[in-house]
């Protein structure tokens, strides 16, 4: 609910302190920063937007986003509780030291409490009448409490399986990564003004990583980042500058070999190279990411912009070379990493739900370092496709790992590549981070700066940052009309601002009316900008949305010969389900990429666009694996369909659905590259 | 050198003791299976050809068998003792009780020093009189033989670092597969008539085997298959009628959830299914095919012609869907695991060469027992593929993972995705691998029956088994010309037999000359069969070997719109070092599959045919990751090359080696499956 208990006109920050080292003892989450949402830039930091925080948007329920959002706080949130306690996270917080109730789980089980937490806490924001979450937030934060050890520290698996040992084991310990998200579920309540106990609890803990690890400690850092970007948000909702000066000392500190070596090479834990050296994007991708997003919050507090720009470059190396068209990360199952340079195979993808959701965070902060339309773009890639597809239709189901292809005869027995959705998992970070972000998701739909309100991710809610007021009605990703109803609060009516709408890199026609008017209205920078003396006027954006027929680079090979069919941000995919009985999904081919035929309103209303085209169920002549070009084929060479014979193919309507709604019918194998039949084409010798 | 202390015509199995329980007690290797080779089934088994053993065949050094093998001799031997020492695998054996030092490395390494052993027996059986070799097998069998426990066992790790620990963690210990291979290397040992040693040390071992694990033991089997292989052997070797009990056991008590879960599934130690119902060649790959390999064994020595069929039926699996262009196998690095069907991609091909050893000597069981040519083809392809590539000319490095395409950009710091060959492994499993085969290598050239002799391998070197002897000349792989001069011994002129041929199935066109006569020689299951009352007649064959163009299935979707040269027996690939400078090997199509050079004798003598066809580096109009197909197009859409434009693209000479040559000069990318231009091809709407 958008009515909070605090008017979104308060000050939205304390003074900035980064000229001082004095301690604020804020501490309560009444601080100046209540309201915020996460990611909360202080004033003087390098910053070209400002968020608006959870108090000056919401997603309303006829929309996608807002759909998600009710889903993720109906079922997910209930669910990640049930599981908490089912799967033992919370009672691993709970042993007594010397019960000999044993620790059961991952080493990091404490951080799916916390996720759960930060969940609850930006959930509560918008509803604090929620008794049930209420209730549950003081209960998980109870068992927090109560296994907080006097000095601060807090971590049950070396508490109870390594008592005496802590920092022992940096490589592969995660304790570091707990207290980030302890950190972080602390900044959240604080922000969303949950509870008063969480940010004491997190400021004795990072007390107690200063004491430990800062200028005067030791020199280390975590196997698995997280903590960085926790104590750039801990800085900035408490104003304590060590907390800052820590992360920069974890972000220094990464890739000069402090945590040895690892059998998948250091890059596994990001300790290969320093950040602002580093041209690759590589080794594990959830790590990379939360390292990356870390690396920008303290470069805008810092005001460095090297590493702000070490940021941009390997942003460079993943979206141009280790993307997957789905805004995913991680082509390896191995070490969960990104591979090499366009290693993106679809049936193997690792695409790690935990990976988007960094990638998002990470964008997310480079929009609002620098205003660059690009990082909007993939933050919407990856929340509309690698991230929605993670979650079943129920809410409580969920892919660890996101593959573009699950092959016919997949053998779903690893659990990092089920077949389905499943109810939780061993490694449990992704269904606690999906409910987190799901919870915050209005606070990154739009922004603010002096101009007036940027709107980045188009979704049926209200704007509202008490200067500033845009109603949004939408349809969108299902059609691109969007209709914004745009005011200033009274007292600042003839004030001109300017409402930028960004116009999304997919998008090649669109008009904007205001009032019915059609305007000219070029975009510069990936945004159309309307100054205006706003006083409720109506503007629409209709961003043509034709069905889209993508290509691959020509070096990403697992794709070649094949196409991916996409409308709006929303990439397809094909499912079993829509084809022939007896078709083997790999023997289908889109006959011709013009017409796809859009279909609106299926028969199955969880579906509302499909894309038809003309496809083909293709037959070859041979059984045998490898064959020779010019032997046993009944017709001319044909290097596209791997020299095989279709002369007893037959044609039928392919139907792709959305790639996020896949796995939701009857399971079974999917495709989001297609093989296309060939077709004509000119000789080149 | 084939003069052997033994001459060749010495009975070459005890009477077969498969219908009495009573324990022959040869342990000497003096028994009746002097002179045998790699799996040598009983007489009364369910065996359709005879191996030759050691002793009835050599191979020539001026052939590339020969020389293999004289390499492996020479580097590989010597090689894999220092890293014994170096490593510390013959000093975990060595560890005194109570000493307080420690076990380094994996938890078998003992099986390094025993594949070791059995390459040094090989070895010994041909070249008695190599001193070094004779003193470094005596070494080996000192540390083995004091570490042995009084009841036989004997298992370095599980003694000195989980003391009275046995059989504790048969999921993960492999201590049945250490067991595995010292009873293999006492068998080859035996065989060879070197020393007196080993085979009583295994018989301890072996015998404490049947004690725990017998009928009237424990129901278990060991995570890793290879001691049912062993087991046969050892009954085979020794007549012990409890030893093939016990393989039988091992094979039926397995797939039956013994080993409980596994977080790859139990597929990945080949628990998931009773092999007899299996359907599908899955899990870890070199513990699907060493299963397979003793199941065989039991199948044959048992009669079990339905264990057999089930063999054969996962061969099917293998060979028809899962299986490389090289003979390898194994598409994941995650589990090193063989993947769904059609999971071939090459970049990330596992490929262990483990896998590939093993699927030689499955195939080579499969061989004996049906006679049916597909398996000697597997043989043949794996061999000089699959198997080949993993040596670097020096004999001193070595691939564990063979992948068909090192990209451009790799990051090689993966131990088992090196980009390059390393001397040694932490997980040294196959360097010995290699070494054992390859000192046995000429034992899987020819075999016997009651019609006469069968030529499979086709090497320089000479096949004499004391009744049929033939000598042969031939440049093959390189050239397709195979000279056999073919005689009976004294004593058998008047007796007419059969040389039968193979024709392997890459050949389109052969003759046969017989004296120089042409004759008429179709071949019937794969072989020309010519009978004659032999006296030294020169049989010609020769074998069209012109350069093939290849296809993968078009369900193989990781190489649609790709091409793989071969030529022969040989996989052909292209390396960045043939490569114009500025080119990025991903870029490089092949302009047309017609003509292929065949380029002989090149500027490299350690590459003495390449193949060189009409290449083009291309060039596209956009370093976008995603783009649509009808969009930034200089030129008519085309689905082949991803829509790319490569208006700019250029010609040039497109060389390629041989695949297991690569990687011997300046290290680089490398692919096997190259990208077809597009070209005229016929619409099919």
């Amino acid at each position: 609910m958008i009515e909070s208990r605090r008017s979104a006109t308060e000050p939205t920050l304390e003074p900035h302190p980064a000229t001082t080292t004095e301690t604020t003892t804020t501490g309560t989450g009444v601080g100046g920063s209540a309201s915020g949402g996460p990611a909360l830039p202080s004033p003087g930091a390098l910053a070209a937007l400002r968020p608006l925080g959870w108090a000056s948007a919401r997603l309303h329920g006829d929309g996608l986003l807002g759909r998600w959002q009710e889903r993720n706080a109906r079922a997910t949130l209930p669910h990640c509780l049930d599981q908490l306690e089912a799967g033992g996270a919370l009672g691993n917080l709970r042993i007594a030291p010397g019960s000999g109730r044993r620790h059961v789980g991952m080493v990091f089980t404490d951080s799916d409490i916390y996720k759960t937490l930060e969940a609850l806490a930006w959930h509560l924001a918008a509803e604090p009448a929620d008794e049930a979450a209420s209730d549950a937030f003081e209960t998980l934060v109870d068992a927090v409490q109560q296994a907080q050890e006097p000095d601060g520290y807090l971590n049950s698996y070396v508490q109870h399986v390594r008592p005496g040992q802590r920092w022992a084991d940096l490589e592969e310990g995660h304790e570091l990564y707990c207290a980030g998200h302890l950190i972080q579920a602390a900044v959240a309540a604080a922000r969303a003004g949950v509870g008063e106990r969480l940010l004491p609890i997190a400021r004795r803990f990072a007390d107690l990583l200063v004491r430990c690890f800062g200028p005067d400690g030791r020199n280390a850092v975590c196997g698995h980042p997280e903590i960085e970007t926790a104590l750039v948000e801990l800085y900035r909702e408490t104003g304590h500058r060590p907390y800052l000066t820590l992360a920069q000392r974890f972000v220094d500190l990464r890739g000069r070999g402090l945590l040895g070596e690892h059998r998948f090479g250091a890059a596994y834990f990001q300790d290969h190279r320093p950040v602002r050296e580093a041209a690759e994007f590589t080794g594990h991708a959830v790590r990379q990411v939360y390292l990356l997003a870390g690396a920008v919050d303290v470069a805008v507090e810092t005001g460095d912009v090297e590493l702000l720009a070490a940021a941009e470059r390997l942003w460079g190396s993943a979206f141009r070379t280790k993307t997957y068209i789905t805004g995913a990360h991680g082509s390896r199952h191995r070490d969960e990493a990104v591979g090499d340079p366009y290693e993106l195979p679809p049936d193997r993808a690792y695409a790690e739900t935990c990976a988007a959701i960094g990638s998002f965070q990470w964008n997310w902060r480079l929009l609002l370092a620098t205003g660059k339309h690009r990082y909007a773009e993939e933050m919407e890639r990856a929340l509309y496709n690698a991230i929605a597809v993670s979650t079943a239709q129920d809410g409580a189901h969920f892919f660890y790992s996101n593959p573009l292809h699950l092959r016919t005869g997949h053998d779903g027995a690893e659990e990092d590549a089920p077949s389905r959705r499943l109810p939780w998992y061993t490694c449990a970070c992704c269904p606690p981070n999906l409910a987190r972000l799901l919870a915050s998701l209005h606070c990154y739909t739009a922004t603010t700066d002096e101009t007036g309100v940027q709107v980045h991710l188009y979704a049926a809610g209200r704007i509202d940052d008490g200067a500033h007021s845009v109603e949004v009605e939408t349809g969108y990703p299902w059609d691109g009309g969007i209709a914004l109803t745009v005011s200033s609060v009274a007292g600042q009516l003839g004030q001109p601002w300017t409402l930028a709408l960004r116009i999304p890199a997919w998008c090649r026609a669109y008009t904007v009316l205001v009032d019915g008017v059609e305007l000219a209205a070029p975009a510069v920078d990936g945004y159309v900008r309307l100054t205006r003396d706003w006083a409720g006027e109506r503007v629409e954006l209709r961003l043509a949305m034709p069905p889209r027929v993508l290509a691959a680079h020509p070096r990403v090979d697992a794709v070649r010969g094949c196409v991916a069919l996409a409308r709006g941000p929303l990439v397809y995919s094909i499912e079993q389900h829509d084809l022939p009985d007896d078709a083997v999904l790999e023997d289908v081919a889109l006959e011709s990429v013009v017409p796809i035929q859009v279909g609106e309103h299926g028969a199955d209303a969880a579906i509302p666009v499909t894309l038809t085209a003309a496809g083909r169920v293709r037959r070859f002549a041979t059984e045998r694996l490898y064959q020779p070009l010019d032997e046993a084929l009944d017709e001319p060479l044909d290097e596209t369909s791997g020299g095989a014979s279709d002369e007893t193919s037959r044609p039928f309507a392919l139907t792709a659905i959305p790639y996020f709604l896949w796995g939701n019918r009857n399971p079974g194998p999917m495709r989001v590259w297609i093989p296309a039949a060939p077709r004509e084409t000119p000789t080149r010798r």
